[in-house]
């Protein structure tokens, strides 16, 4: 066997002369800059380019290592000409997302409201019917078969989610209760679990967390409504899933990735692109990030990626237990966002909003995406979970022809004839790994939960994951950041 | 924002004259060495070098990369003094388990029974009482109150375990109702639920799976059971647990290890030690697989390391999102061995075998270990899942106390004064990260059990959690070596 020496410079390691260096070859610093600063953060996306600014806005020097080719992580703008974008992540914005919205207004991104005008529509089994969410169900389909259902599922959860301490679930009286069980026993142990209703179940789970019933925690899912809310509102499922008084109730002018951009011009060439961290190893009174293009020796770190993504970094010293065991049991959602672009927005001449609640697969949820002056229309719809798993196998010109027929016959016969279709399957998107958010089955909150915002040695956490309020939407990202900037000021 | 350039070396990426040292930093090259091999395996376990010993065989030529500075993965041999050894993992192998044994048989490594006469212990809440695995109950304690339980949910298993298509339980007739539900939802619904007998089903689960019965899925576990057997012999709950006829009956002369140590004496340089490999990238006609001490080019790839480590490497272009997906929900086992070393096996003279079923935390079974000759005494036992977690969390002196203590009320007082104690924390071997194998929840073996054993490209997988028969066993990982060996020796 060919053992691989123990050198003075190994035995050394992170405590000797040569710890500065240590792990990385020499001949690759003649390629990759070397930076020293006070922080380094992993990861330009919301939450990242939020502790870079407040770093930066406290007088601390900050290099922001980003692996992407741009800033912004699960927000991204479509450029589709003549101004117009189509939003191909994170979109919407609304009531108690107040850090989001103080971002946005800092950088200068203003908003407006979504399409909201007309009636939403309903699909099953073929059969169409529309209705205002005005009316007596809200934004719930007004299907009397599972309207008992519908309420008394809401109403269970929206109760639990009172008894919950809001971004540490492991702390709740019942949490080993509500951990050892999924959504789905939950629901089919509390309602007469109507088939149809479980079909809306599974469209609203494959929507809001890009997986079915059956994968998530009843734990994992009433944290993740009381969290809907902040320091004033509790969590509510109607403020989650609402466009009106809820979290699809605003947009911003421009896109949401502008507020991204806008951020990361300000901090300018504290920024590295195209740089996936690799290894960060912890030093006696620093750390030290490696990565593709830059090696940065700072104090601390700030790691604002997501979960599967922080387990790919090599860790030295290695990571508690408890973390590695959370980060192995964390799994992105899977989610893909299906787009269409019409001449006009013409489901409004209709009298339609453009949501819709659609329990006939591919599409689950819609909503409209069209700019501001509906100088253009732009539909979007979810394909989520097992849904979009089956979807994303099929060849492209199928998912196409699936996602069109899927627009017109909640929209009408123009929804098969688009100036262009775009589709964006975060699962496939290396330096995200599915979307929107990472969530956990049963068991695992209970047991690892503590570690999810627990600071290891110099390296501290974020990311829309570790946000106490908000958790999954970009003003938990951004709300993540900031509490990770906190962190570190308050140590450096 | 600095943005790394694209530089022409990058867009030729891996299919361009500049392929080989692609992503490899220049100067690295100048301390690493290169080598170039028809096969590269990463892993020396048993997986790793089964499949790299029948490549050789076959003529091929082989790199081995193992990040530690020894070879043998969970199979780890600590030298007593005077010849004497106490295994650290892997120890016992059993009835079916042929390609271990011929392995052991082909290198030269003698077996011999596990100590087996007398009595067997069995504890709960303090109350001991012992019995014969010869007697009615066979290995389980004949404990009249949860007697029925046992045979019941025994019973069951066994006759599940015949309707699965062992190594592919995906597609087992009833793989969805299956997948839905863990082990314990299962034997809540289908015994009494006595919760002395919930214990022994932790006990057992902990020692076998280092999980909680909540953890595993109902499928994977049938699956489990399916697979202690080979072509020829059904698998059963009975051959995974007992010890005569079962898959305990058998020890190795000089330890598991020795096995290892003499595969990897036979293929000699071939081997690189303390090199693990950190990046594989699939070239048109190849792979490069970079590791810490060696960059190495061969036709294929055989990865056999626990899936945990292996989502750990970099792949270029990245995995496929259902084998992502499946590595994102398949975490190791918490497993810490605790063993007791006396100047004889005292138990033996009581008329006791060393073998105890202990209901009261923190050890579950205990097994003797002792050397053949039973020159000196000793006996493990295995503390696992929800019991290792807060037993690890302890300080060294009290997990000590605490465990003498326990073999102390199993085996008398002697307990109390060995020579020497052992430990092995498995979850914390950075090269492991948790023993005994890994296991899935529900719902990942029905979306993402076709990608255990698919290859990517140019890359195989082995290691024992992709093995049909005896996954999670050393007989395991040689017949997924030996398989993946195969696989690609028809592609070269």
């Amino acid at each position: 066997m060919v053992d691989r020496p123990i050198t003075r410079r190994r035995l050394l390691g992170a405590a000797g002369a040569g710890a500065l260096l240590a792990g990385v070859p020499a001949g690759a610093l003649a390629r990759r800059t070397v930076r020293h600063a006070d922080v380094v953060v992993v990861g330009a996306g919301f939450a990242g380019l939020s502790a870079a600014r407040e770093l930066v806005r406290s007088g601390r020097s900050v290099v922001v290592l980003e692996a992407r080719h741009r800033v912004g992580g699960r927000a991204l703008n479509a450029e589709l000409g003549g101004g117009v974008i189509s939003e191909r992540g994170a979109t919407f914005i609304g009531p108690t997302q107040n850090r989001i919205r103080r971002l946005a207004k800092e950088v200068g991104v203003g908003t407006f409201p979504t399409y909201d005008e007309g009636d939403d529509v309903y699909l099953h089994d073929g059969k169409r019917s529309t209705y205002s969410d005005r009316g007596p169900t809200g934004t719930a389909p007004p299907d009397l078969e599972i309207l008992g259902d519908i309420a008394t599922a809401v109403y269970k959860i929206d109760q639990m989610a009172r008894q919950v301490p809001v971004g540490s679930p492991w702390k709740a009286s019942k949490a080993a209760e509500w951990d050892a069980q999924t959504l789905k026993d939950f629901v089919l142990a509390n309602t007469d679990g109507n088939p149809r209703f479980i079909r809306l179940l599974e469209v609203v789970t494959r929507a809001a967390v890009g997986a079915e019933p059956q994968d998530v925690s009843l734990l994992w899912t009433v944290n993740f409504i009381a969290a809907s809310g902040d320091e004033h509102h509790a969590g509510t499922f109607e403020r989650n899933f609402n466009t009106r008084g809820g979290a699809q109730q605003t947009r911003f002018r421009g896109g949401s990735q502008r507020v991204a951009k806008l951020v990361a011009r300000e901090l300018g060439d504290r920024i590295v692109l195209g740089s996936p961290a690799r290894r960060i190893t912890q030093l006696p009174h620093g750390v030290l990030v490696s990565s593709d293009a830059a090696v940065v020796h700072a104090k601390r770190a700030i790691v604002a990626i997501p979960p599967v993504l922080s387990a790919e970094i090599v860790y030295e010293p290695a990571l508690p237990a408890s973390r590695e065991d959370l980060l192995a049991r964390f799994p992105q959602g899977t989610l893909t966002k299906v787009t269409a672009v019409y001449d006009r927005p013409f489901w409004r001449d209709k009298g339609l909003t453009g949501t819709a609640v659609c329990l006939d697969p591919p599409l689950g949820a819609t909503f409209d995406d069209s700019p501001e002056d509906g100088s253009v229309g732009i539909v979007f719809g979810f394909v989520g979970g097992a849904a979009a798993r089956s979807f994303n196998r099929r060849p492209p010109s199928e998912r196409r022809a699936v996602a069109l027929e899927g627009f017109s016959k909640l929209f009408g016969s123009e929804g098969l004839h688009p100036t262009r279709y775009l589709e964006s399957n975060w699962r496939k998107q290396k330096w995200t790994r599915g979307c929107p958010l990472a969530y956990t089955g049963p068991g695992t909150l209970t047991k690892f939960g503590p570690a999810l915002r627990k600071p290891v040695g110099r390296i501290h956490w974020a990311g829309t994951e570790t946000s106490v309020f908000w958790s999954g939407y970009m003003d938990g990202a951004v709300r993540s950041g900031e509490r990770a900037a906190r962190e570190v000021l308050r140590r450096l």
